[in-house]
């Protein structure tokens, strides 16, 4: 666990300013995390992820593992020399990715048994296994493996998948011989997760997870989830939200005191032409785009937003360009790390609650002139 | 014709050094244009062309009038603005485009009559259209509308396309308004190509491009085709040699006197994976590459082959990521561009003779090799 650690700087009502120390340099939180699935977010370059300002950035043991593979990895000296990557890297446990990736999976005690999306090749993903490849990879945060239920579990097997992942992340913590510091994960029901907070806050991990939210649920379900895991957690330890979310929920959540974020909406969002705008949501391929003139966002002062024109991204993304989905992403990044950096400031400057009704209700006039 | 001017510099044998001056700046020749198809170089940005070497842009006439329009691109201000790049841009007849792309074309004296391969829609390019297009996207180059026989075209075939596209040529110019220069461009067999050219060379273009090569003959019949026709162009004007080249390709119509090439081989087959080094082609696909950690090119100074590993560009094209096509883009443009800036330094120091043997023996040695 070298290098790490986690402070709370200032509280604003329950949201929290932070900031994460790795080996890799530290970390401003409220932070949100770019995925970068196979060793690249998608269609930009470190030094605009660092331009947009990501400070830390999420990779994918599961795809890794399997391309180009993780011992490859750690013979080219790691996941970050590998993509050119200096800052702090997340992977994540491959739990997620087996269970909503691969095929014929099967669960056992000793860990889950799946065939590669790629070529159909069969391997056994264990917490050992887990801990071997996020070694490899030179990871800095690792993710306890788990195992993440399907939304519409029953209590049943969602109380198995609790236990499961409990026993796990011990298995996990044993096997981890890595640089990096270890966060566990916790589960969905409100006793279980109870239960399940209970016995890894006693076994004291270095930083906690709220797992298996955001698969489906309304959104008041969702924040109901968080508000009530995130007062389980220890107060100093940072609390990371999985998968998660909207501009919105990013903004509730850090009102419930979450502290880490990651998500492919902004760089997944951006390939399809969907866009996040100081102004609203943007579909950049509607006609009424075709001849307008005006920056994306003029509130933004991205390359994106400087340089080209809505029409202009419009045609890029019409005609497929490899160049629409470049831009596209600068500013959704740009978008997301922004919204970041002014939560940062608001709870700094201990006028979160103000911020929160203001960007909750500006939210709300964007749906309304959105509805039909 | 505000603004065009071109000047020869230096020579060494037939080769020539040059400045070709447009409203939008100067050029220096011999020139290699990349193709921003799309009003876009593909997964590369305008800041990225230059820092390559670009100093001057090939755009299609075709591509653009029908997507997203040429009067769409005057209303926004021209084809500079809307796509970001504020250096010279020379853009085709849509000739070549017709022929090789469009569907169900008819050839009448008129012009050509054809389906768009988008959406099927029917359109007809002439002479007068092709200029009303160009000096719409506000072109620096405007190239007269011509008529591009097939590969396999008989005699009389060949003689009825020189005959049209000479009449072409005229009407092009009365009808061309814009604020560019126009070029014309000439047709195959020897003797026509002869008549072709004295015609056109007794009307005054203030530049002449060679057609009609490059479309599957071997290179000795090609550089054959390119020595005869530049000897038949007067030496005060530039020569453009369209749709040309490999890098031996471009080094040896240098040495027949040509100015300036284009072609869509450096982008792409960076987009295929296929890059050009100072050591010979590098298909990057290969399991050699897999865990190599060398540079690209440990000659080459652009951002791929100072950033990353041949391992990592292997995994970006295996795993299909839009970082590798820029990166393979980046790289194979800087090769492409520094090949012109070199030539241009054996020309002005007149060694150009000494540069191409030393060229051309390292070309053979890399065949060589590749050989089975």
């Amino acid at each position: 666990m070298s290098g790490f650690g986690f402070e709370v700087l200032a509280r604003s009502r329950r949201a929290r300013l932070g900031r994460l120390a790795t080996t890799h340099g530290s970390v401003r939180t409220p932070a949100f995390m770019p995925v970068g699935t196979q060793a690249t977010v998608k269609a930009v370059t470190p030094q605009e992820l660092r331009q947009a300002g990501a400070e830390i950035v999420l990779s994918n043991t599961y795809h890794l593992s399997l391309r180009p593979g993780h011992d490859l990895i750690r013979e080219l000296g790691g996941l970050h020399r590998f993509m050119g990557w200096d800052g702090p890297l997340l992977t994540d446990s491959g739990g997620f990715q087996v269970f909503s990736l691969a095929e014929l999976r099967r669960i056992e005690e000793q860990g889950v048994r799946f065939r590669s999306h790629l070529d159909g090749s069969e391997h056994l993903l264990t917490p050992e296994k887990s801990m071997e490849i996020q070694a490899a990879l030179g990871s800095d945060i690792v993710m306890a493996f788990d195992e993440c239920p399907p939304a519409g579990a029953t209590r049943e097997e969602v109380a198995g998948a609790v236990e499961r992942t409990t026993r796990w992340a011990l298995r996990s913590r044993e096997a981890y011989t890595g640089p990096g510091t270890l966060f566990v994960q916790g589960g969905v029901h409100r006793d279980l997760r109870e239960r399940c907070a209970a016995e890894l806050v006693r076994e004291g991990f270095p930083g906690y997870a709220i797992g298996g939210v955001s698969v489906g649920e309304p959104q008041p379900a969702m924040l109901e989830t968080v508000r009530h895991a995130a007062e389980l957690l220890p107060a100093e330890r940072p609390r990371y939200l999985m998968g998660v979310g909207t501009p919105l929920d990013l903004v509730e959540s850090v009102a419930c005191g979450v502290d880490m974020f990651d998500c492919v909406m902004p760089t997944r969002n951006a390939r399809n032409g969907s866009l996040f705008t100081s102004l609203g949501r943007v579909n950049i391929k509607r006609a009424e785009y075709a001849r307008d003139e005006r920056a994306l966002d003029p509130a933004c002062s991205c390359e994106t937003c400087t340089r080209y024109s809505r029409a202009y991204l419009r045609h890029l993304f019409q005609a497929r360009e490899i160049l629409g989905a470049r831009l596209n992403t600068i500013h959704n990044l740009t978008y997301f790390l922004g919204l970041m950096q002014a939560l940062r400031e608001a709870i700094e400057s201990d006028s979160f609650a103000a911020f929160r009704d203001a960007f909750v209700d500006a939210q709300r006039g964007e749906e309304e002139e959105d509805a039909p």
